[in-house]
């Protein structure tokens, strides 16, 4: 292992100091954790001679100026769900920063400029929305969102505040930005199974979310005859089993959970008022999530009897095809170096897929041990690090120092 | 209205005053309002010349001594739900001891000793097991279930002891009981919809009620593909909408409600790791309830595949079959007094199940306006209460006063 990749092995150590919250593993944003892992990211970006700003929401960047204004970008979020680990998002931000300090002391300045990104709130690690920080590079986020709440119903505008951001106008797309890599955990136990070192993602799928509302009348479980029932529970039983069976019809393409539901009242011998389920698909092919959404809506129009199926929306993104010269560039690089790859899709959002569909992006996957992320528990060996490392800096080098 | 039905129906209103447990209507057993209660209807009791006296667990009684040891009794519960109603089981304790007083005034010695009750803990206000009075009564409470604790953690031996009770044994059978009747609300709405101002009851249900585990196993929602997964929810949603539409089959004999689930962990984006859903499947006809015990178990092996069904069974209770020659007395009385009435099932447990299942027993609904009971809203009106008064004062004077 070089000593680069020793130095991101302990700096992950270093910034997982500042993320334990009352003794829970948790970096939310606008926080003292938050505040902390920003300090000392800041200082390792000045410590490579990087010029260290923020924007207007608080992404923080180290910037090594090149001959041309036009920005190669890497890095991740900073932020972390509750109980998260220490890899999710931090691994990227610290691989790229030590891949781009390296490639300055080795090469000097770079032909393009070269940004160190670490974002925040990615995760909705304490407002709802997510990918807050790339979404404002983006020119995405909007001022509406800026009055959401926090758990402790504070507004997203004034914990920006009180961080010290929020001093210039949001959402100001980074017209100079030419090309975006993202390191990140793979989150899923395909490259471990495989025995790769690499995932280079081809694909970020889209996703058609939302919540499902069942609405039938409470009564005695006792006390009302079957004929007389109007019992959501059925209805949302047979709706999430259809739209199971469809989707196994799909496998290799596709995904969908069921996750959480909410049962009113909730009580065993009660028959229920309503019934909420959120739903969650998600594919790399537009053509599937054309026919999801007309699957929900068959579903909904199919089971709509004595009851009513009201279908709420929460996400509906398409599918992010990450660049095409990037991918083959990584491929390159991967057997150059004789590093061990697949190319795979990406079954999890990030900030690129936001910043994915306006300006070039591309992403690398490390392995994450038995596919565990947002846990404590998330681990990836130093040996993939290091593989994850060589991948991003001979990346960088090619696109930014043009060697 | 006859002066003894305006007596009740000023007692229901004097009753509910003490069932304000902070600012909601409720009352748990063994509390301070539950102690009101008790004082309150003892005081009825010595106004009316009863004996009064509390037994082991604190069932409350009130006894006019006849010629006869054997007892004809008759009351039902004072516990209410939390946000419960006042005529559930107070109704029926206020009319016995407003039958019982009018009798003794007006005839004077009865042939049978006569008690009216006032049961304690039938609706699991407080502790987990239901019917706890009536089955002290008929000796089926256990021992074991005096170390029960209360949401706070409170034994049900130290509840009792600190409301002065559990002075003697529990749980020795009333060897004198010969027959005992209940007037209840009907806690549903088939009365009201039939005009009709009584239901004499001709069976309690049975009860088959459980709570069923699917174990799978947790993964992310995004990164996870269909052929990799153990995703307890859609096994549950079959096993929900498979047992329903065999239920629905049966549909005039038996009701099935799935009220309550538990996801685990339940977000929308993580395949949840295990769900638990309950049952409640009740049934006048004992053929049935033993067939819904088969459906349980057939869908349970079918069902299990990648993940692990397990059954636990919270509730298995044989349907009552009230007393024969009472029904037809009731029947009589309503014809001599031309009050409308139907036979019907209880589809609602009952102290009068637990009794019903040693001594002879019978059971008077009166209407609940729009079905609704366990909910401040319940109501019945003066003409319903003077209809179910004149029944069970008819009927202890048959069966007691033997005129």
């Amino acid at each position: 292992m070089n000593k680069e990749t020793q130095w991101i092995v302990e700096a992950i150590e270093a910034a997982a100091k500042t993320a334990d919250r009352d003794g829970e593993y948790w970096r939310a944003s606008y926080t003292e954790q938050d505040a902390e892992i920003t300090a000392l990211l800041a200082q390792y970006m000045r410590d490579a001679g990087m010029e260290v700003y923020s924007d207007a929401v608080g992404n923080l960047f180290g910037r090594i100026e090149g001959k041309s204004r036009r920005i190669v970008m890497s890095g991740s979020h900073r932020d972390t769900v509750r109980h998260g680990g220490k890899y999710d998002g931090m691994l990227g931000i610290l691989t790229a920063l030590k891949a781009a300090a390296a490639l300055k002391e080795e090469l000097g300045e770079p032909e393009k400029t070269v940004e160190v990104a670490a974002f925040c709130e990615e995760e909705s690690s304490r407002f709802p929305t997510s990918y807050l920080g790339s979404r404002n590079l983006t020119g995405d986020l909007t001022e509406a969102e800026l009055d959401d709440l926090d758990a402790d119903g504070v507004r997203l505008a004034e914990a920006m505040k009180q961080s010290g951001y929020l001093k210039s106008p949001i959402s100001i797309p980074r017209q100079e930005l030419e090309r975006f890599v993202e390191l990140h955990i793979e989150q899923g136990g395909v490259l471990e199974k495989e025995k790769k070192q690499i995932g280079i993602v081809t694909d970020i799928v889209g996703m058609f979310c939302g919540e499902i509302y069942v609405r039938g009348q409470q009564n005695h479980a006792g006390t009302t005859p079957m004929w007389m029932r109007k019992d959501p529970m059925p209805l949302a039983a047979e709706f999430i089993f259809r739209l199971n069976s469809w989707a196994m019809e799909h496998k290799t393409d596709m995904v969908c959970t069921v996750g959480r539901m909410v049962i009113e009242p909730g009580n065993a011998n009660v028959i229920p008022a309503h019934i909420m389920f959120t739903f969650d698909i998600r594919s790399s092919d537009e053509a599937l999530l054309s026919e999801s959404r007309e699957k929900i809506r068959q579903l909904q129009a199919e089971l709509t009897a004595d009851v009513s199926i009201e279908v709420k929306i929460t996400c509906d993104e398409a599918p992010v095809h990450l660049d095409l010269q990037g991918r083959k560039w990584l491929r390159e690089i991967a057997e150059e170096e004789e590093i061990s790859y697949r190319e795979m899709v990406s079954g999890a959002g990030h900030d690129s897929q936001m910043i994915g569909q306006k300006y070039s992006t591309n992403m690398l996957f490390v392995p994450s041990k038995d596919g565990i992320s947002h846990s404590p528990k998330e681990y990836t060996s130093p040996e993939d690090i290091d593989a994850g490392y060589m991948m991003l800096k001979n990346y960088l080098r090619k696109t930014a120092w043009k060697r």
